[in-house]
């Protein structure tokens, strides 16, 4: 470690500590000129900061927390992976919970967080989370950044993806794929992306002139059991010809039970799922995907969160909507 | 909360607090007659520790950090969903990191590690690393336990599955499948689960009389692009008609090169992989796999280092070793 410290660099430029140091941290508070002149000096100086030392001046834990559902999902691995990169790149720590989609799990995970053990809250929330209570107090403690699952009635910072757009592409897909019967496997129900992702299917639906039929329209949930029977009824039933899923963890029993009940795919039932599977084009057909940017979500919130514990002037109730991707392969077939 | 504290439990008990925070903490100084003794009472008068309380007594984080490879393997994923289980029932938080593999990822993590920020270690070693050094302070500070992927001349608490055998197994069910050339994807050549799959593979060739020729074993690292190219080298040049991969990160690359190169799984060439991929029966192919007890390794990983921190008599060299399974599928069609 080199031995340059911020009152060295602020003797040599001949300004205050306070400035090196806020210049330092970017912070909007410091005229661009300035920066550039404690910056270019830090850099040929080659100096580093201490981080315990800097630790103990700003009481800051250098971590930032990320809860999510599921770490088994590619969605939000590739999100970590993304949140990492930058947390890195600013020598943030990246602390990873996983709620299950349990709403208590996630209020207790965020009471223990409100001791200060981080400095800010990455967050994509529960499926069973139906209200803001226990983000209210945090919200007013702790930075925090929503991505991808969000509650519709909260003012935060915001990260999300194209959902209704995207399910409105996918049902129009199966529709221009000869489809006139396109069941839906519903789920985060309580959430805006469940929300605008039903909308897209009933709306692509009415453009189409196809009358919607809630018995098409499962609403799934945390209990794997329970989907897989009433996805099994529903296709031994009522025999749709298409199916768009609103999650990844809902593809899988279609495949087995499209197996185990000789349905062929896409010959008998076309399917298209929200889905980052690295499988995906490899599966027995290849899945049609909407796959999500979920590495640039990840990214981009971690920067909004890191502008924010900087100082960094941000609109707290910024919301950021990235474009997800439809990728035809075999299992709708055409 | 209750309000019954330690020192109300101590008084009630005619024992002194010490004991009785000791016989709650399941401590081996205590014996088990007293230990029950408190326990009932405990349980009678609906006794609740103090987590914040605890923790500044004890001067503990109750915060253990996971230090792996990749979240984005179905392995560790499966593994970490057992370390939280057992951690969460003894009140601890769980970290996350990755290393992606990279030996000064994991070095610059450990050192981090060793101002107190956790109270305990659980490690899967990266594939990059080929000495002890950035262990050896962390061994002496901060309880460690390794898991799955571990250096073979340290000294410590180490949870693995049968490697040798699981390997020995596979290459005899390709040999009984009729392959007469197999080729071997090789990784984690570092570590002691790479040496001992290879070692496993080179001895089931040599009980059936099929000569190993190192032309067939692929080096396999972190280079995704090279692996890739490597692999196809192997399958158009060499043409074995048998694979064995070391790692699930190199199936999906050995599908993308048959589906190119026109190479039928299984008629051409049967596949048999290490992994724990969920979409493995739903592949095209589905995969034959070796599947790692993984979430039974994350459970027993944790509940030694939970002993350890609990000051329980645990040996600090134990070997724990599960079992593997070969599923049968059909990329390997017999």
């Amino acid at each position: 470690m080199s031995n340059i410290t911020i009152k060295g660099l602020a003797l040599e430029l001949n300004l205050s500590a306070a400035t090196v140091s806020r210049a330092l941290s970017d912070s909007y508070e410091i005229s661009a000129a300035t920066k550039q002149r404690v910056w270019d000096l830090a850099k040929k100086l080659n100096y580093e900061p201490n981080p315990s030392a800097s630790t103990l001046r700003s009481h800051k834990s250098k971590t930032l927390a990320v809860i999510i559902p599921e770490i088994a999902n590619n969605f939000f691995s590739q999100a970590i992976n993304g949140i990492e990169e930058i947390s890195r790149q600013h020598g943030y720590h990246v602390l990873i919970y996983q709620t299950h989609d349990n709403s208590e799990t996630e209020a207790a995970f965020i009471k223990s967080l409100l001791s200060g053990r981080v400095d800010g809250v990455l967050i994509s929330v529960s499926s069973e989370t139906d209200n803001n209570d226990h983000f209210t107090e945090l919200n007013k403690n702790i930075h925090v950044v929503f991505f991808d699952r969000t509650l519709e009635d909260i003012d935060a910072i915001k990260i999300t993806t194209d959902d209704y757009e995207s399910a409105y592409i996918a049902t129009e897909h199966l529709i221009e794929c000869g489809c006139k019967k396109i069941g839906y496997l519903s789920a985060l129900n309580n959430l805006s992306a469940g929300k605008k992702r039903l909308s897209g299917y009933a709306d692509a639906l009415a453009s189409h002139h196809v009358v919607y039929d809630k018995n098409l329209v499962i609403n799934c949930d945390n209990n794997e059991n329970q989907n897989y029977s009433h996805i099994k009824d529903l296709l031994s039933q009522n025999k749709p010809d298409g199916i768009i899923s609103a999650i990844e963890e809902l593809v899988l029993p279609c495949y087995k039970i499209c197996q185990d009940l000789h349905i062929n795919i896409p010959h008998d039932l076309k399917i298209v799922s929200f889905s980052n599977l690295k499988t995906a084009p490899f599966l027995n057909p290849s899945l049609t995907t909407i796959t999500q940017p979920a590495f640039e979500i990840g990214q981009a919130a971690a920067t909004l969160l890191l502008k924010l514990l900087n100082k960094k002037q941000v609109d707290t109730n910024e919301a950021v909507i990235l474009k997800s991707t439809l990728i035809k392969r075999a299992s709708t077939g055409c």
